[in-house]
């Protein structure tokens, strides 16, 4: 590699793709993955958000993806969808507070890794979110609502261009949340649940993603994080009986613990989840830094075509 | 550390706690807590089930747990449950099968690291689960059942002594799975509803365990792995208000990639999941070496009390 | 796995030996490789310790490990021998000291993850092994000793038999130190050489090491993780042409750095250092947790034996 | 963070920078120390290289900062510099080489994660590099020759303006490596010495790199990887009792293991490496990724300052 003082990110990658080995190559060759998949009209992309992305800047990233169709399906974590809504709705997430755990639970501050939410921003997000669970149809909550469609009813509620939730009501890109009970979103529902209306139809959520799957011509699926999310992308790929076209995952969990989110892409290949000429790459990095340079160098390289 | 040719695991672990540091130090701690959580009666026990653990073999131990009162609610992923129900019906985990991902997808068998389930397996799973729902009573179907109830009325149909859902059927442990429809049981459940009566309601699930956190006079956590099974324990003292008295959590995740899943149980203080005072360690480890360790340790611990 | 309240750790390893799969399963296959290139006289076991293993407590198992004759030839960090220094020359290994590192400083403490030394004890160890030097034939100072002759030299003037340095010297088990310099044993041979004659020999160390292992009619390699040792004991089988028939790792470094501390064994075989057939397991586990679990199995298999 | 398809690598760092969190909030703050402490005519700063950084194709970034006086010190293993000197000399690092372990040998090929490297290189390796020794002064062999100034009389026979050491002779800026025994370089210069004068004098570099940090006005540590050069760099500032006033360093290694590569910075205040107000940040992240885009962005903000 060679570096010097008047690079674009794109210019970077390439050097690294030169030197085409170690992590700097697999960022090199998941940019190559990542500009066929999205650039072909006939592939369905599938982006997967676990960990904290949302509260660590990312979130932007997600709704300019959505606004420029690079994405099709989103599956995330209710953290994310959480934490895209307290910022749509006015709260904040903080930097640079200082204090032991069990000091900051005194002042009301609750901590992600070094982000910081006051209990404040969960009540702002408890009046807002209940407000708008009350203004969706009443028959609608009655009969059974699927959870990709609570979260575009709530979408095309909010006014925050930089929340991703609401571009993807917006551009009709459905987000699902297969563990939307295990997030303070779903802890929000119940509590509505309880004096008002509301059924969830989480069978309906799968079906739908599963049809997705089916019209697909191609597909491809961009995994940040493991869990759920990077799970059930797979899994959608297993039923249709298909397999994923293109893939990319990044994470810096482990295969060797054995769990499905440490493990490499190519045991997906084993169960179908992915073609055998499906075209790969595990980068063992962390999302945060390796995540906005792939799509920065990804633009640069579209606009470039 | 004075290691000799008769150790008993808790001997082992004593030679430990004498250490008392690095992470050898934190398995003696984890010992100690463990013990004093699961012997207090007062004290409800909630257990994380992440990972591949039952492929692993750990299955047998969680009976075991069940079987002997040390838990009282289990949280755990699709997958550990179908995993165990695959055994259950008589399908195997085999080990020491060679030959790369895309071979293994030709023979029709599928690598969970290095453990291998054939395609023949989970059509007998298919089999016996479709069996399984329809056998359940067809109103309480329609209506809506929740997972944990389904899951009962799963186990309660199983024969293998060796089944933690079975076991856990037997002796009214709840068994939580807030992403049931990101597992192969999920997806059979969707598949069943095709045709079938059936009605999943997981805010009646939500409903149940913050019930029980509610009712508890003191709580702790024993967290194996982190995903939605660790969030979901955790969450549910966050909405009580109360905070755990205990927690244990064995993981390889770190915690500077920022999720929920490497997070300290330390951060969990901030927002009040764990009590300020909570006896707590965080056991850097693999599931499938600490775990069996600590229980063979705690068994001897308890029985000399 | 089947876990049990009578277990000696031999058991719980034969049950990890049964599930046979992820790390508890790889642990078992480590016993067996341990059990055999211990048990055959004709194989010379190197041994590499890198790691804060002393101040870990460890610092016995490998002087046992000496005194019972299950390792031939040591290579450890210039740390480890240091530490064991300090402990045979009284000084001690603390825990449970309280305070950030700013404030240990002002206390004159020096923290290693979770061990405390305090400057007194470096103290010490300067007072004690200046008088060592000194009592070393000056003609062997003045044209040059080996690292492992100075080792043995320090060896042999200590009392306490915990002192794996000690134990080495008695049994004439030489302790090789490649990076001798990078340690505090090294700054104080150094402050010795500006007022002393002493000259160090560092080709000399290779010339013996490569001796054994042309020497050995068959060869083993238990590497406790990664660092200078791993690549010293590899490299002289590599220089021999005659590739180890046994090794075992244990480390939570992962490959995909690409550095040699968490290569994989299998990467070895590429470089002819483990022989194509030789009998090897990578353990991916806490050298505190795994290692005393290994020993303790093994010594009572061996007595079974 | 707001990505968009005209970003330089520095755009890139100041979006992270905004968010200032997680991973991606330590690069940036990365990117202020380095450009601090380089751009300081007083700082001395010293470059630490672990792990398979040349192989990996950052051997050319190296050159570059000793070519523009970013760095006045460097402590490296002994593969770091080995495999600069083989590309000097005219071997290569190749890439995307198939067939396993044992294949590879049969074929005469050694692998480094997944850069492979012929035993033709070695070959030629030795042949040049007996050459360079033979060619060095022999009364300066015959009386003991320091590592650094080996490596120095190494440097002044290349040709390669790519290779770090070639550059690093022709600038004065000395190239320590105090485990080079444990390198290929190492095993040729104890060939080299069975039939021609040669000795080694390690104390003597010990000696020149504390004179170096004596010398110092203020001092900053880049340490990339762990091991010997990471605990080299830091000790001998401990010796000189001032601690250094910047240090960053990159790795994937743990904490929690208790070993020096994995440890934070903030251990090394409580020893005094560091100073108490020194400005430092650990970067959990693979080299290959994180240091590129450090350099990149650090030498275009040099430029605007």
């Amino acid at each position: 590699m060679k570096i010097d003082e008047n690079m674009s990110v794109l210019d970077l990658v390439k050097e690294m793709d030169a030197a085409g080995v170690f992590c700097a190559g697999r960022l090199a060759r998941a940019l190559d993955i990542f500009v066929e998949m999205v650039s072909d009209p006939d592939t369905t992309v599938f982006l997967g958000l676990a960990g904290a992305l949302v509260p660590a800047g990312l979130g932007q990233i997600f709704a300019d993806l959505i606004q420029e169709d690079f994405v099709d399906v989103i599956v995330s974590t209710g953290a994310n969808i959480t934490h895209d809504l307290i910022e749509a709705f006015g709260g904040q997430h903080q930097k640079g507070i200082e204090g032991d755990d069990t000091d900051l639970r005194r002042r009301g501050i609750n901590r992600i890794y070094d982000v910081y939410v006051s209990d404040g921003a969960f009540m702002e997000f408890e009046d807002k979110i209940q407000q708008i669970f009350r203004d969706i149809d009443v028959e609608k909550r009655r009969e059974g609502i699927a959870v990709y469609e609570l979260i575009n009813e709530i979408g095309k509620r909010l006014k925050d261009k930089k929340s991703f939730v609401k571009v993807a009501a917006d551009k009709g890109v459905p987000i699902f949340c297969p563990a939307i009970t295990d997030s303070i979103l779903g802890l929000q529902a119940w509590l509505f649940s309880q004096l008002n209306p509301l059924k969830i139809n989480i069978l309906e959520d799968l079906h739908q993603i599963i049809n997705l799957a089916y019209e697909s011509k191609k597909s491809g699926a961009i995994i940040l994080g493991g869990g759920v999310p990077k799970n059930h992308i797979l899994q959608t790929m297993l039923i249709t009986g298909k397999g994923f076209d293109y893939a990319i995952q990044i994470t810096l969990d482990r295969p060797e613990s054995g769990g499905l989110s440490g493990a490499t892409l190519d045991e997906a290949r084993s169960w179908g989840k992915l073609k055998s000429n499906a075209k790969s790459v595990d980068l063992i990095a962390d999302v945060t830094v390796a995540f906005p340079i792939l799509v920065a160098a990804a633009k640069q390289k579209l606009k470039e075509l």
